[in-house]
């Protein structure tokens, strides 16, 4: 998710942000510096930087007990170009690519991109997978993406749902995408089952990451795709025939971001569990706005007691003094909410919401 | 230009360097430290640091003496992100786009994946363009793609030049594109005509630039397009789709490489000058290999005298332990050439194209 690039008037609180609010670690702008002093300024390997590669690998290795080599590595201008370089790599013109709705909206526009056609599959009430509409949805599906800990609803998939999943694409052999932008931001102990580690998935599912999020580096451009050698050559030729290499100073402090900056990611999950609280604490003191507490990632998908749609709705709040993103940026199903980040500020928190619940009409006839 | 990315074994030259041999000059560096140290770490907006886009538009005002905004000006990941911005952008599958034979070999792959066919047009023994070779290629051109000075030959398009492509395309309107990532490195006091300069392409002329070249940060990642701001607009949505937002803190360093880094430049170009004289002596000095001395960039474009085609040439000379490009790299034309770049230290140029006349048959019997 990008942030809100509009400027605001001074005063506003943005329940918007798409970003950490936390600086990049000091020890991973150390790194930087010192790759710029040593030279690290020219082209490097269009796969990414072998230092770089070897460390994802070894650090996925280790996380995952599965093999996995730098033939699986492929670095990418963040996520962003991570997805594109799949979807552009593997989807062609008429080839039907299944997406939860509501979920983050870059997907569908990557597949209108490659001119394939979008179905969709939903949660039931209980959070979990529908069966009948994901069945419906990979009938004849190319790819199925998944996104977990989901933007904008932070859900995260079962092993269940993750069975459910790998049989309803066994016939066709869909390939799977799993974009895992937040996976280190899970709450309470939930366990959180990576595409890496489900069974069945070895040959078509990839893997979708970045740097972003989980080491505050959004600014930074830098994340990377893992999967099997050849759906990876896929996406390289499309990354490279796209983007070129990337920054090689960048990969040298991503290198320093695995290997030294784990405490700061560490430090930063607490500081966004307690935010969570914050939120959740926020919401329910007020009326009209419910949400089911996020497993993961850093949104809470409001449900609210409005007449109005989310995008007015959302203009409504902005009047106020508070951005939030509508709901309907993320897919039909995501109309009646609004997607409200905990990446802010506690007292932004609490005063946003306060604004936010000054403007619902409470009513809820458009339903 | 991406550089050859494979190892070659120690005591190689190579020839084949597609960036400056030189690191990125300190006070880039130092910019980048202090952009990093202030916090620039986050997301910025999708077209760009709006202060690099200002002085990017200042600076290309003042060159150009014409009316230029920042909403001409879209920030890219470096050229390779920014061609396919337009390409993808303003191509649609059964498109003509009419490129030079030979030219650099990004642009016939982007076109490819747009989904449109690609037409070529050459130029006459004088180094002209050929009349009636572009009026057949851009006779029903949606898009016409220039590099110059051009990778590989170094040719600039004259005045007369850019007359007959502005005429050959006024019925149609059609776009022009025009790669001028080597614009810095022009010798001998030769006129360099930008597509910002030629009358009659105002509102359908583009031109990509990079920081790559003349700044020595083709490691870094950021270029521009400048063009109408409706199709800088167009190619916008794809740059924000495929790529999201550039590295911000290398935005920084960008506006300082254009406020403080020109007597770098300058100093670069010296050196680039003295460098093509040594391989033009070099290249005198041996027989096989002959080529017109180039007006900009840092290549000569050989004709050589073997039987072998340019790529079992280049294998050859790889066994020899030098690395050169095989013209066919750049289409049909090229074909017969290899490409030699002068981005390499004058003592491994003269021993570079001594290893490389060693493995001529001197025959021509291909022909």
């Amino acid at each position: 998710m990008r942030g809100p690039l509009h400027s605001a008037p001074v005063g506003t609180i943005s329940l918007a942000i798409g970003e950490p609010s936390f600086d990049t670690p000091n020890v991973i702008r150390d790194a930087m510096l010192k790759a710029l002093a040593s030279g690290a300024t020219h082209y490097c390997d269009q796969f990414g930087l072998m230092p770089l590669r070897e460390t994802i690998a070894s650090d996925e290795r280790r996380s995952r007990r599965r093999s996995i080599t730098v033939d699986d590595v492929l670095v990418t201008h963040g996520a962003s170009a991570g997805l594109a370089a799949v979807i552009l790599g593997v989807v062609n013109p008429g080839d039907v690519v299944a997406i939860e709705d509501p979920t983050y909206s870059l997907y569908a526009d990557l597949v209108a991109f490659a001119g394939g056609t979008v179905t969709t599959f939903r949660r039931n009430q209980n959070g979990e997978l529908d069966a009948d509409s994901l069945h419906d949805a990979v009938r004849s599906a190319r790819l199925v993406i998944v996104c977990q800990p989901s933007n904008p609803t932070g859900a995260i998939l079962s092993s269940s749902d993750w069975g459910l999943i790998v049989e309803a694409t066994r016939i066709n052999q869909s390939l799977i995408l799993s974009d895992e932008a937040y996976a280190s931001l899970i709450y309470d102990g939930n366990a959180f089952t990576s595409i890496l580690d489900v069974p069945g998935l070895e040959t078509r599912g990839i893997l979708c990451q970045t740097f972003s999020k989980k080491f505050a580096m959004t600014g930074w451009r830098v994340g990377y795709l893992l999967g099997p050698s050849e759906l990876i050559a896929a996406a390289s030729v499309v990354h490279r025939t796209f983007n070129g290499s990337v920054n090689t100073a960048v990969q040298y402090a991503a290198i320093t971001a695995i290997s030294d900056a784990q405490p700061d990611a560490s430090r930063m999950l607490m500081e966004y569990a307690e935010r969570r609280v914050v939120m959740e604490d926020a919401l329910s003191s007020v009326s009209g706005l419910e949400a089911r507490t996020p497993a993961g990632a850093f949104y809470f998908h409001c449900r609210y007691a409005d007449s109005r749609d989310s995008t007015g709705l959302s203009r409504a709040a902005t009047a106020a003094g508070v951005l939030v993103r509508p709901g309907r940026e993320f897919g039909p199903a995501g109309e009646g909410h609004i997607r409200l980040s905990f990446a802010a500020a506690p007292e932004d928190i609490w005063e946003g919401i306060r604004r936010l619940s000054s403007v619902l009409d409470m009513s809820t006839e458009r339903e």
